[in-house]
């Protein structure tokens, strides 16, 4: 979903199932990693001829085909094809602007989700689609480039760490997506950091750089919202056992990654409510800021405007002006002008204005 | 639906099922183009006399009938009265306010929808109604004017690409729908770009054609989201299959239609959010404007005011003014005024006004 | 429903069922009309004696007691008695703040709705309450006053135009049903020429009256959407079917009604929306304008304030000035001041101020 | 409810059932005062032993049982005893702060409700806590103090007026029901009244003390709206005859309850959408005031500020000054100012500042 | 629940189950207590060896264990091994951002709660998460570290204060439930106090802390919505006695606690509602003190301005001025500025600024 809703348009007009790639162009070969396991055995490779992650399809053991780039169509359409997946879904595999999804078919599920990253160089979410083909001894995945969230995970199987390598296609379904949600709190970390610096320093020091910042939180959790709340009403699908892919004893751990899905959103609507609120106040210290401002002024032009009246009193040219020829007539108009400044001080005092 | 709700009005008081023409008059003669076709057969014609159009009703072939322009009740009531359409249905479709909707009768569906283009000269989203009635073999659409998004269906069709000919009537309606929906992200890239050049033009320099757009968008973006809105209940109501003249090998093509009227929707209120947070941030930005201009009017007047009052002093005219006298009198007085404007500045430096 | 909430508290303390009159006061004499045909017969008089149209609950024929004026308690009275209407609804007829509701009994519905006119005079809404009590064979229904927009449902069924001379009870309630939904239409075009002429204002010159403006359309759409928002579930608890006395035929015809008052709802929410952006609107051009004023303020003073201070400067009778005994002293401190002012201009015009 | 949510908290760490009064502590006696009649006999008495009023549970008669006070908590435990209430129930009579609720157990209903009265002298609603126990023939009710709105119930009953004194327990219930809510319509006509009045001031005059108005009556409003919002369910889960001790004849009375409740909530969400829009509206006509100051500011500052400036000018004593000399200069100088002056005045006209 | 929602992100990548204890690092020895009691027997201590908790599994009577303190992981992993807790679930119960939630499985109950503290040296509301394991005769609490509100609770079970000595494990959860939200009603209170004070200083000084407070209050406020808003769904999921584990007499007490929970998520809503508020009327009375410092320096400004102005032409050294000459030429002007003044302040009294 980019964040002025744009390069879908492209797509309209052709026929449905219609193999475009969507997204940003890119040229690098698309690699395609097969980790194959099972409680015993594990083996890792690189395939360099789509047609070799065919026969996977048939094994008994648990084989997760890893996908990193989506741009050459006819790599993605052959593997669809040997593995029976939809020509429409293909279709959602290769459109980057897909919203997250979940759609149930009878030998495999099909996920859509949204990985997140923290550029720290351009200050901003980066997003990333992944897809999921489940089936009942396989999971394919696509990415749009290589990087990942996953090492974790790969590194669990490999070594057999945890209960991974005991358990089938579904349980590595749900341990790829808890390395996706967990990967969310990162991301909510980073903004919980910038919300704390901002409100430091909005009490501090507001100005216009603070205003941009809270503008650019604005969006980015529009922005993060819209990612991941589908993926609610996703993995919530998938919990509500209603396929026969997804065994009974994984069912404890989708409701687990659910459990932080909501926790996810809850923060984010949080985030939300206090980004609103930091605008608010910013706003009235803005106004407050203004009203110190025109009582400075205020201040200044009540004391000294009458005072220069009284000078200009005594700066006119008539001849006959019986104070002028006073003996004390000058220090007379010192202390009358004292006087004034004096009582409009105490004035302002009393305003609370000093 | 026009965006000040007008036009409806004047039907008030008929009696329901009176054809009326509700919508712009246009004069030009209403066009009918006939598309015939089977997976082995094609035919493609300009029907002159309205009642040419009634054989293909019973025809096995599928045929799409498409009616540019809505003005003329004769020939509408014709073909409805052909087709055995509801008088109650002909008043929607030539009633150009009607609100997107599905009726669900036993022998034909019927469906009004919204074809959204963007004017470039107007810089204004044109709204035109489409109707449909879809029937076992037929599809009957209803246009306001000649000019659709349909033509790339039509080339399908022409030259049997992708799957269409092999189906039924009710892919063709999918697949007209499709042509629509998709059509919708044109419009939305198009805002998305104003979007953009609004956000850059809001840091860089915000005045009041800032403003003029901001309400500009936000009065588009109501409107087309009551367009858009209740397509949602349309194509769910088409796709959860009460009716038998959808099949059940298009459920899944209306499902990825209604996947994308989701992201429409999605996209349309993620602009809305947006959009206003656009506008606090212009709110802001015009008091952080006018601090700034407080600012400026405020030192001038701090620094210059007590400087005028010091030299209002040694203007006046009195007899007895020691200071007058003095050799250094004149430089002195200098001296303290430069006094007076460095202690103003340094003051206002600490404040961080300069 | 009057503006602020008054009138019904009078009630309060009366058994249930006791009949008094809640609204405006009137004097003239209550008028009951009766309209009764079948699809060969009509007959058309006004009852003065109450007692006159008992008769027509027992006959076969169709039956459409209008009666204008509800302040005659006694009259009420009797007529519910005669039909069999339950205290309570008497009760709600005569109270004018009712809120529209459906109640739906063995025997007859009785309705609750709103009739809505705009009242060229006082620029104002106008709201009249009508109820009825829809039996097998008769409606009857009550309003506050003579004057409705039932006009053309008579001379339809004078006429015996459409299909309505055909038709029993039930498609009579409809018909009177769709002429006070279509009457809505009316009030809406109006108030969409006035949120147009509005939006014409506000950019062209707005002023206080604006602000009235709005403030008047930001009550009378509050005003109407809580007179119209209860039809939708009255109208939809009509054409559920549930009663007997709604004939399978009539339901699609309430189904239009149904419809036509989304879109009356739609588009009140539409004008919410957009007369609140339109204050949104307002307010910032507000900032703009005060804008604008200080920064006229500022660049005078800006200019003038130090140069009146160098004024002020040659203007101190100190007795050692040199300056004043120079020759081109007095142009030189022109050519200063010139250059102050000329610099202060530049200032300006770089910020864009100018 | 108290407005600040306060006085519920000491009761905290007593087990549940402890009996303690939470409420504002009285020291008057508690009264209870019963009324108890059938079709043909009545009879009304205190009762100053709590014992005497045991024996009507098993009399066949209708018995209302009104205690006014709770805080002597001995009574209301031995009532509670006598009657077989649960003391959680016992426990909710006597904390003042409880939420309007139903709770419908086999022998009796019990429900909290909320009376209002608005204290004319310190201009605010002032809240008292009422509880139901219904049991086949008898009532009891439990109010704060003596004064309720229940005298014209209990004149009904005496004077066997309208068909209380035929009716069972379920019907006196409702007709106490009734007056409560009867009563609020009181409540909404005075802040109807306020609301009135503060809108002619918005226009008129509005000043701080408007905006302390407005803040006063979103506070009341919130206030008002918690008392009522719940006892929606509460009379619906009434009405929903899911309890033998309502019989079917008391059902459409309660109904009509029903629907005035809906009413009273409609008109104070009625009230709470205009208060805002006040709100709105004050900040508004704030603005366009702060405009017209800064405006006579502006036109003062920049008509006179460069006169002054020209009058400086001829006031600088340097020795050589051509126009000082001449005989018209002076008169020239006043001339020259009269036309600055008047150049500044139609500028302004122009700008439509004047 | 972290009010920048951090500290969750270390966890990730890491298999599921795997415990680790996310939150403040603590020393202290965990310290776990045990209350073990029938109606007539009682034995409190404290535990020193985890196994020594292990025993009470099996024992008939009810018990109650009570970890001080989570940060040892492997004491919480024994006894969640010993009493069978999934450990999906003891992740939770060391997770101290875990949000309220409740899990229903065959032999026990899971619950997870937030426990709130005042903390009056920081002015800010201390969150602790308490953890219960509720089996058929015990209950097991972890809570983050000693001090807690369970203190009544173990009073009454020492004192056989109430019924709870005769109830089972699922009262004492019960208790230990209500006895946490009993406590909320305490910082509910502080809370009110602080509105309270907040809406006396609004209209009697507004100034910049004010606007602190209410920024402190709101954030407050969206962080305790966050806490208890869950706990609504947790109470309702015991109460809605889906268990075996919670028997038909503990209903109504949870029934209780239910309410207790609306009544706290009402009154924070209130309080929500009350602050939202009071933000609006501190940038109105902004708005209000800017006009009244305005109104002081446009005052100041148009009255002396004008006289200086005067002044300033007497003080003119044209040659020719013939009023310099007139004996009462300086009275004379002196009576013109007092005359422009007075008129200066009329013509503001007029327009209601003095």
């Amino acid at each position: 979903m980019a964040r002025y809703g744009k390069r879908k348009a492209k797509k309209a007009g052709l026929p449905p199932g219609t193999l475009v790639h969507v997204g940003e162009k890119k040229t690098e070969k698309i690699r395609i990693r097969v980790l194959d396991y099972t409680e015993g055995t594990f083996e890792e490779k690189d395939i360099t001829k789509v047609e070799d992650c065919y026969p996977f399809k048939e094994k008994s053991t648990v084989t997760w085909i890893n996908v990193d780039g989506i741009h050459d169509v006819d790599i993605i359409e052959k593997i669809g094809e040997n593995y029976g997946v939809h020509p429409l879904l293909l279709e959602d595999i290769l459109n980057t602007e897909q919203r997250p999804k979940i759609e149930d078919f009878e030998d495999y599920i099909f996920l859509v989700l949204k990985m997140l990253a923290f550029d720290e160089k351009e200050h901003e979410v980066k997003i990333e689609q992944v897809s999921f083909v489940i089936g009942p001894n396989y999971v394919i995945s696509f990415q749009e480039k290589e990087g990942d969230v996953f090492d974790p995970v790969r590194e669990r199987i490999r070594n057999a760490k945890g209960r991974i390598r005991r358990m089938g296609a579904d349980y590595l379904a749900y341990a790829l997506l808890d390395a996706i949600v967990d990967s969310y709190f990162f991301i909510l970390e980073k903004i919980g950091d910038k919300i704390e610096g901002l409100e430091e320093d909005l009490i501090a020091n507001p100005d216009a750089k603070t205003l941009q910042t809270i503008h650019y939180l604005k969006r980015e959790m529009i922005f993060l919202r819209r990612s991941v709340w589908p993926l609610r009403e996703v993995i919530s699908g998938m919990s509500r056992k209603e396929s026969a892919l997804i065994k009974e004893s994984t069912e404890i751990f989708l409701r687990d990654v659910y459990d932080h899905t909501i926790q996810v959103i809850d923060t984010i609507e949080n985030f939300r409510d206090m980004v609103s609120g930091m605008l608010d106040i910013y706003l009235s210290s803005l106004s407050n800021r203004m009203n110190e401002v025109m009582k400075v002024l205020t201040i200044f032009a009540a004391i000294f405007i009458p005072l220069t009246f009284v000078a200009g009193i005594y700066g006119m040219n008539f001849a006959y002006m019986p104070e002028l020829g006073w003996k004390w007539g000058y220090f007379g108009a010192l202390a009358v002008m004292a006087g004034i400044g004096i009582t409009m001080l105490v004035y302002f005092k009393k305003k609370h204005w000093l």
